[in-house]
C-alpha cells in the first residue's frame, strides 16, 4: 500500500485532501498526508458490543487514546471536524463479520445502521510531524512506506469479548535520537504518548522484525536501537478475539484525517 | 568507596551531616546520604584557569551544569546554603597538581588562596531520587555502591586548555524503565537531564561495563538495557588534559551537600 509517486492533491490543502478520499480517487495510506492534522484510527461496532468496546479503551490508553465517540446512528463527527462523514472519509475500509476480514472497501454509506457507534483512536502519525519537525528522520516517512507495526505478547486488559495482544509500530533510531524521541512523544499522551518499549524486540515476544504483521519492513542499521510505540491497530487484534457479528475498521495506516491540528494535543 | 554499614548520622538531618563531613567522621561517598538535597561535583582552580573553565561549562551544560560559581578567594557559598565552608564540607578531596593527582585528603583549609574560584555543579544524585520515586530500582543503590563511571568517547567542546572526554555514568534499567527515566530526567537539566545514550556500550567507546573508570562495576541483567548519563566528573578528566598548576576536586561520589531541594530543580 505504498503511496502513488504523484500526489492527486495538494497534501497541505485539507478540502481538497478530503475531497479526494471521499470520491474514492485516495485509497492508499496517509502516513505524510496533511500531516500537520490529526489522524485517527476507526472501530465502529454496533451499540451492543460498542458498550463493552469503550470499556476496553479505558482500560487501554496507550494503544487505545480516545478522541471521539459518535452517538449510535450518527454519520459526522462535530467535535474532529466541520464536515467529517464516517461512510466516506476513510480512504480504505475493512469489514469484519464475525471477527473475520471479509472484504476491504473505499466507503460504507449502504452499510450504515441506525445503532452504529464509531470510535476514533488517536494515530501515531500525529507525533511523527513532532519528531521530524523535532530534527529526527523516520525512515518510513523518507521511503514513501507505511510504518511496520508487530503483534506482541504485550497482552491487553480485557472488557466483555474485547481481548489480544498490544500492537506495536516500531521505528528504528540512533540511541541519541530514541531518548529524544521519548521526550518529544511524551508531550502526546492522547496519541500514544512515549514509546513501550526499545531494544530487544524478543522481550516483547518480536522475533523477526523484517516480517512485520502489519505495514511496510523497514531496516534497522546496526547502530540503531528499534524503538516500539503502542499501536491503535490492537482493536483490531482484539476484534478477531471478539467476533462481533459485524465490525468496520479503517485499513492500517489509511487513517480518518480530522480538522483538529496535531499541535492541540500537546499536553505542554 | 562503600558506604559503612553504621552510619554515623541520621541520614535525612542535614545539620547532622554536615557537621559529620565537616569534622572529617564521614569521608566516604555520599549516594543515599542527605537524599532529598542536591548535591554538587566541585573543581576548584586558580582564577585565570576559572575563566577558562568557565567558558568549558557553558559550552558542556549536559556533564557540566554549573549550580554555583564563588568571588575568588570566597570560600562560602550563599547561593547553596546558609553555612557552606568549602574548605571542609566536602567528605574527600582530590588534590591535583599539573594534571596529575597528587593525594586524597578530607579538607584544605591550608590550601586555602585569595585567588581560587569554587565550581559546584549538578549531580546525578538528584535525579536519582526522582527515579526512585518514580518508582525505579537503581541496583548500585540497592547495593550500597557507588555509580558506575566511564570515560566515553564522546569528546566536550573545548575551551582554552581544558578538553577531554565525555564521562558517563551508568545505571542498568529494563526498557520500559529506562523509558520512564527519560521522561523522569528530562525534568531535571540542571543536574545533567535526559541520557545521552542507552543500548550498546561500545557506541561510545564503553569496551567492558564491568570495568568502570571511576566508582563500582553493577550487574547488567539479560533484560537490562545500559543507559548512561553525562557525568559531574566529566571536568577532571578535562582537568587531565589542561594540566593547571593546582586543582582540587571532590573525590568520585563524595559530593557537596547543599540546603537546596532537589525538588526546587525540577523544571515543570
Amino acid at each position: 500500500m505504498n503511496a502513488p509517486s504523484t500526489q492527486i492533491f495538494s497534501n497541505t490543502d485539507l478540502p481538497a485532501v478530503r475531497q479526494a478520499i471521499r470520491q474514492g480517487r485516495w485509497t492508499s495510506h496517509t502516513s505524510g498526508v496533511a500531516q500537520d492534522r490529526v489522524q485517527g484510527n476507526v472501530v465502529i461496532l454496533p451499540e451492543c458490543e460498542a458498550n463493552d468496546f469503550l470499556r476496553f479503551c479505558q482500560r487501554n490508553p496507550k494503544p487505545c487514546p480516545l478522541l471521539a465517540v459518535s452517538e449510535p446512528g450518527e454519520t459526522m463527527l462535530p467535535t474532529l471536524g466541520q464536515d467529517i462523514d464516517i461512510c466516506t472519509d476513510v480512504p480504505m475500509y475493512r469489514i469484519w463479520r464475525d471477527g473475520e476480514l471479509l472484504e476491504e472497501r473505499a466507503e460504507i454509506t449502504d452499510l450504515w445502521r441506525d445503532d452504529l457507534v464509531t470510535f476514533v483512536i488517536g494515530c501515531s502519525f500525529s507525533f511523527e510531524q513532532a519528531l521530524i519537525e523535532a530534527g529526527l528522520r523516520l525512515r518510513h516517512v523518507d521511503q514513501g512506506k507505511n510504518v511496520a507495526m508487530y503483534r506482541s505478547n504485550m497482552p491487553t486488559l480485557a472488557a466483555g469479548p474485547f481481548h489480544g495482544p498490544t500492537v506495536v509500530s516500531m521505528r528504528p533510531l540512533k540511541a541519541a535520537e530514541a531518548i529524544r524521541a521519548v521526550q518529544v512523544t511524551s508531550r502526546f499522551p492522547r496519541v500514544h504518548g512515549a514509546p513501550i518499549h526499545l531494544g530487544d524486540p524478543s522481550l516483547i515476544g518480536i522475533h523477526d522484525l523484517s516480517k512485520p504483521d502489519y505495514g511496510d519492513a523497514v531496516e534497522v542499521l546496526p547502530d540503531e536501537i528499534p524503538v516500539f510505540w503502542a499501536c491503535g491497530v490492537t482493536p483490531q487484534a482484539a476484534i478477531r478475539q471478539a467476533r462481533p457479528p459485524l465490525c468496520i475498521t479503517h485499513a492500517p495506516g489509511a487513517m480518518l484525517i480530522t480538522d483538529l491540528f496535531n499541535s492541540q494535543l500537546a499536553s505542554f
